[in-house]
């Protein structure tokens, strides 16, 4: 069970655009270079957020992309539903239905003990990711190294020029 | 990001070999049969079992697999590394240190706030898997159904006559 690793990207991407947010919009192949990644598999990524409402597109000249919402309004959860989907990653399909007991009267209405103990699971880890927004983790990183914010924002603006 | 359809063939295939125990192994066609399920491919999920210790194989004319633990003894994380392997689902591919300010002296020392953030989550769906056993997920499913241990104990008991 992995996910994608568009879902690495697309969170240093959102942070990256947050803390160039100041200078504008951002284009693709600029937030790729940044980290010496493929623009045009970057650029799905980032049609994936637009989509989820976390990015916008900015037309023109001088466009790009750009964050939708303040970092304080995107959890973590946003940015990976919106790159992995929203489906759970345990899959019932219910195999207790079929064969020789599959058929007993009240099997489908009742629960079963053990997708309902995977969906108990799977639902700790989404909400620990719906409880984290993008603004707690550039407050962690920024703690960890005060100057990213400033070296981001710079790059960003002078490779913009 | 989903799971492969073996978690769920393995879990329903632990619970059954649990309430089958009294009578003996119980060969793979039998244990595929009870769901409808391929056997060759439900063989694949049971040596992944076996090789993580939860299943053992008994050999000869009445052999098949058991339980190789008790079932207070197998968690619902032991059954899903055993099947999904013990990879983190989120992929940190460490792309900050890739790009014009990737070498940064000391950034591959301290870790990454987007990378901590992802194995937290993962931790907190981790720590509920561990925490339920074959056990937990029978007493549930034997309160909304009493007569399924028996019901399954006597399918496979015919069957195997």
């Amino acid at each position: 069970m992995r996910m994608g690793e568009g879902v690495e990207w697309a969170l240093h991407s959102c942070l990256n655009l947050a803390w160039a947010q100041d200078g504008g919009a951002v284009t693709v192949a600029r937030l790729a270079a940044y980290h010496d990644l493929p623009a045009a598999y970057l650029n799905k990524q980032l049609q994936a957020l637009s989509r989820a409402g976390i990015v916008t597109s900015v037309p023109g000249p001088r466009g790009g992309f750009r964050l939708a919402r303040r970092p304080e309004d995107v959890t973590l959860m946003d940015v990976v539903t919106a790159i992995e989907g929203p489906e759970q990653a345990f899959r019932c399909t219910e195999i207790r239905q079929q064969g020789p007991h599959g058929e007993m009267p009240g099997n489908s209405r009742r629960p079963c003990a053990i997708s309902a103990a995977m969906r108990r699971a799977e639902l700790a880890w989404r909400r620990e990711l719906a409880a984290r927004t993008l603004a707690d983790v550039m407050s962690e990183a920024e703690r960890g190294a005060p100057g990213v914010p400033g070296r981001v924002r710079g790059w960003f603006a002078t490779a913009s020029a």
